[in-house]
């Protein structure tokens, strides 16, 4: 029975994950700790021995970025990409650009975290006028509408069919696949492989830049519920820092 | 009528242009010089207003990063990504890791150009235990065979049917198409591109780092002859060095 090495990493530490601001679809870069997570994030992976044999990746240079930092240092840059925007972080929608802590400071500590965490229900849309719109940017030109706000469950909706489609086949073929993400776009497949609740959803935080490894079996099941981060402490105390966001 | 944009790029200076030793298939690195020529490379494409929509590369890092970098400068990361080993240097066969100027004192003047720029005699094979073979390396498991040598006529072989199948139907689209490749690997796609007789394409030479744009009619001819580099003046100065190149 073959078995397949889903390994989801999130982009090391963004120019916005440093200043405190939603980023959702703005393409902002890696800071230089972001850089260094992610050449942290290849060396884990040559630690454990796990040979990525294709690349997702979202449509961010945040997370394309990881990636590439991660694959040279794994020596596997060579394999095949794939960069698809169903990937992309959840859009943020009129957060986007604003600060987190003065967000919370100006609505309240209820309204925040009901934008940061509600399962279904979108912050405002985002104009398209705005500085921080995708409306006319040409990496969207494809798509039928380019979101002006999302949710999770907005995020479940276009990741999942996705994944289940040109992912997981690859994985009960017993492949090794590296999966560069965010935030939010890894909390939704996370929800999906362990079957989390809508409400308790909320409590997931992912850390940047640690490699999380789910096992799946050649039926598509997972074998080792909740994954495997490679690096369990560090990423106990991202999660943890990732949870705290909107303090100051 | 459409126009298609051909953009051939050869890659930054790497570890072994420095140090004057025949590269072929092994996997050096950039050097920080290569580095600098491919973020060059990526503010010439910006500035002729040239938007890649694909890129081709080898599975060789130093191509890999030389289009990385000059895409990440063009903001044009989110592009799909081929990489294929039709697209990789010439396998310089048993002079893979010697030092140029070292093998023509020993072999002289003759047998060293004949070995660099010989249409259709290869150098002689790397044994398959020699520490810069790839016989072992992952990324051409695919292969029926791994070559051990290869003369350009070899390199033409491989790459101008791929050239053919994959990327002229693009450019015949009126697709803006870069490819990010190799002395060689690009020596004889311009062979195929100018029309270059086998006797004169060895007095041609592709400088690093300055993208060279030929435009393609729907019918798949090339409209300007030769072509054009976005940096003429360096390219003349970069082909000088490289026709140079066996001097110490």
């Amino acid at each position: 029975m073959s078995t397949g090495n889903l390994i989801l990493l999130r982009h090391g530490q963004s120019a916005w994950n440093a200043s405190n601001q939603f980023t959702g679809w703005v393409d902002v870069p890696l800071t230089d700790k972001g850089r260094a997570e992610a050449v942290r994030a290849g060396e884990l992976l040559v630690e454990a021995g796990l040979k990525p044999e294709v690349l997702y990746t979202s449509l961010l240079r945040r997370a394309i970025n990881t990636a590439h930092l991660a694959l040279d240092v794994a020596d596997r840059l060579w394999i095949p990409v794939v960069r698809d925007w169903r990937l992309n972080e959840r859009h943020y929608g009129a957060l986007q650009g604003l600060n987190k802590a003065e967000t919370k400071e100006k609505y309240g500590e209820d309204q925040f975290m009901s934008w940061r965490r509600s399962y279904d229900t979108p912050p405002p849309e985002l104009a398209d006028d705005s500085e921080y719109s995708q409306h006319d940017d040409p990496r969207y030109a494809a798509l039928d509408e380019v979101p002006r706000t999302e949710c999770l469950l907005d995020v479940v909706k276009r990741f999942i069919p996705y994944y289940e489609a040109e992912i997981l086949p690859r994985l009960k073929r017993g492949e090794t696949v590296l999966v560069a993400a965010h935030g939010n776009s890894l909390r939704a497949l996370v929800k999906h492989l362990d079957g989390i609740s809508d409400e308790d959803i909320a409590g997931l935080n992912i850390p940047t830049g640690i490699p999380l490894v789910y096992k799946i079996d050649d039926s598509g099941a997972v074998t080792n519920p909740g994954g495997d981060y490679l690096d369990p402490e560090a990423a106990a105390a991202g999660a943890a820092a990732v949870a705290a966001q909107g303090g100051k």
